[in-house]
């Protein structure tokens, strides 16, 4: 190598990829084509020209992968990790009867620490093998789910639940929210598990607890995660019960913050999105779900233009019934544009964004995540558009919007370290996770 | 073997299947178990005990395929494959200005025979790499996508294009009339190429030819396949340009009867829901591209109340993005729950019905199509279940419909042939195929 054509400065790297195509999402409709990227220990340290970068840096693994996408992680900012389990229990049902007539009765009889931990490590088996690198998650035993998301090396917010009523997880309000608290302070400053207050929904929580959350909340800075205006009998039924829509009272306890993730939020008026906007809320889309159980479509576009952070979640595989991000923004999309009468609505970039620098925000790591740039944690995503399904490529956000199978998900990075190779997940035994989940499924038939 | 052990006959097939699941779609909630399917020459011979048919049947390929499960093929009621060369080349667009600004000066540049025949090629690899067995299919050069489909040994409807102008297929309404006539006196008793009369649409074709059509489809018992009341513009300007909507107008033409295929039909009053099922129309339903062109939302569980046969159709992949009648069923189940605004509505079932059984149905192949039944062709698809994405199986209908990615398709046959083993199509060369797209978008962007 002559003097000329040496690097400024040498560097050592675990990782070394070069993509096809690197699309960054730190400005919309850039994609970069020749340039490559490098991660050591969980960060990413340099994105360059290959060919630069293949002289400068020396890397522990060099990965070319031709026809291959590289992407932000996908961010899944809604889900019930361990209903994983229900995956096609109860189908074709309405919201409430669904819930009354047969999640909640199984669940009442089947919810213990080993089901947790089990329906969370078969919904981030598949979270991590489709290209999922961080889920928000609100269920019981968080602290279980905690553990095998660790284990598992994919990053989570464990959204503690809160209920009125008495679970096998706690007994009363104050006993949910002081395990949340413990659990806040076990993960305190740990990039992998964060925590957040999930009060589970208007109908769910009275007023004293959803007070006391909020000003913990503040105290921590720490999200509140909440099934909010999820369809027209909640809004309606708040109204008989509390003389108000479920929106008004939460901004009458003094919780609409940017610290409160409103998920659903399916029956939004004009003057609801303008306050969310004001108060800096975000909200949580979760499209398949919204439509699987009738709960009416999302305004995704009127919440955009609102200038809204908006998020795209699964919910769980109980009523989507697949923890697909790929799949998810498609709906996202699709019901966007049905939504608002209009083909512009939601487009591919809109969704893409939605589920990376949105989901960022949500955690409030918009500076660690969310885009592919230096200096940033290294969780990203490798897809391979080389099946006749997505072929050809004219732009790739289209592609992998419209066109990509998760299981074109080839590579997985997340905090740096290599989560899925050649479609396979290295940090779990996805055989024997199948296996228990077919036992499980044997049990509650 | 003890002569009592010994089966009343012993015979000879050319495959002897051993799925987990046996889905026959002869009875709403039939799934086998411990049942085998045998294939001669292009039928089903045998489904019975696999213990029994292990005994009677001697196979040339046994295929023991534990977690799968066996269904019909899939038959993609409407497409136009060889636009799957504009997948994702003009995204985010309504109807008109879509097909206007971006895909009619696209298609009077290059499309060719060539051009006809790559892209075919490209969307017949993907279908049936995802389980679709049989397609409808409405272009340019019909006569060339016919040898392709030969080729690749998967069934097809080709609807010959009619317009009232001036292509590079043909001059005048006479001129596509004429050249679908001979299409179809060239494979008249053909069951691997059927033909059909494919009018583009009412505000494309007038009255004239389209007497011309219905009468000829009425001498020739062949489809009529046309896209009617897409979206609500189509529907306005008829009403502006004739003084009707373009159904009343078909049934004042006497087009209305069990050989017309209205192809999207968003936009549907009661009495013309009332009028079609009287006249036995097939509707085609095509959910994702009605999304993503935001042509409106079918009315599907209305139509299924009527008795209307509702098939189910991708659209190209120009509109799509994909070709994929897994994604295709999800999407009729979660839009026709939306649009009733009832979760019971359009249920697996239902979309599984609309995919197999219906299809057939507007094929004029009920008695040979559709189901799994001893006698009938062997047109039928085995999907890998054993996916962290698809596990745990309570329904395994709900599973394929809600959770399969069209990736899970393990193996294909069509007319009895193997297409697909192990994922890939044996049929086609797709590296070729794809390089010749990849071309083709080069030269287009």
């Amino acid at each position: 190598m002559s003097s000329s054509e040496s690097p400024d400065t040498s560097f050592e790297a675990d990782f070394l990829i070069h993509p096809e195509w690197l699309i960054p999402m730190t400005e919309k409709g850039l994609i970069l084509r020749g340039q490559s990227l490098a991660i050591s220990n969980n960060k990413i340290i340099a994105i360059d020209a290959t060919d630069h970068l293949k002289k400068s840096c020396t890397a522990q693994q060099e990965i070319t992968l031709d026809n291959h996408a590289l992407l932000p992680g996908l961010i899944n900012a809604h889900g019930h990790s361990p209903m994983a389990l229900f995956r096609g229990f109860a189908d074709d049902m309405a919201l409430q009867p669904w819930l009354e007539e047969k999640i909640w009765p199984a669940e009442s009889q089947w919810v213990s620490e080993e089901f947790v931990r089990d329906g969370a490590a078969l919904a981030i088996a598949e979270m991590l093998r489709g290209g999922t690198t961080a889920f928000t998650d609100m269920y019981f035993f968080p602290e279980e789910i905690a553990k095998v998301t660790l284990a598992a090396n994919i990053r989570t917010i464990q959204a503690a639940p809160v209920l009125d009523f008495p679970t096998v997880y706690a007994q009363d309000a104050d006993e949910y929210i002081r395990k949340a608290t413990e659990l806040n302070d076990r993960y305190k400053n740990n990039n992998m598990v964060l925590v957040a207050f999930g009060p589970h929904a208007p109908y769910t929580v009275s007023d004293s607890p959803l007070k006391h959350i909020s000003t913990l909340a503040n105290e921590l800075e720490i999200p509140i995660h909440m099934h909010v205006h999820e369809n027209v009998h909640e809004v309606a039924d708040a109204i008989t019960q509390h003389g108000n829509r479920p929106l008004e009272r939460l901004n009458e306890l003094g919780l609409l913050s940017h610290l409160l993730q409103c998920v659903h939020a399916t029956q939004l008026e004009d003057v609801e999105i303008e306050i969310m906007a004001n108060a800096g809320v975000t909200v949580v889309h979760c499209p398949a779900s919204n439509a699987g159980l009738a709960s009416g479509m999302c305004r995704t576009q009127d919440i955009l233009d609102a200038g809204i952070n908006l998020c795209l979640g699964t919910d769980s595989a109980a009523s989507n019934n697949e923890l697909n991000m790929f799949n998810e923004m498609r709906q996202a999309a699709l019901f966007g544009k049905t939504s608002a009468n209009n083909a512009s609505a939601t487009t591919a970039w809109d969704v893409l964004t939605m589920a990376t620098v949105n989901g960022a925000r949500a955690m409030g790591m918009e500076d660690a995540l969310g885009t592919l740039e230096t200096g940033k944690l290294a969780d990203c995503v490798a897809v391979d558009l080389d099946h006749v399904n997505s072929q050809p490529v004219y732009d790739p956000v289209s592609t992998l919007v419209y066109s990509v199978q998760s299981s074109q998900v080839n590579y997985v990075w997340v905090d740096g370290k290599l989560c899925v190779a050649h479609g396979d997940v290295l940090t779990m035994d996805t055989e024997a996770i199948k296996h228990r989940a077919a036992e499980w499924a044997e049990k509650i038939h």
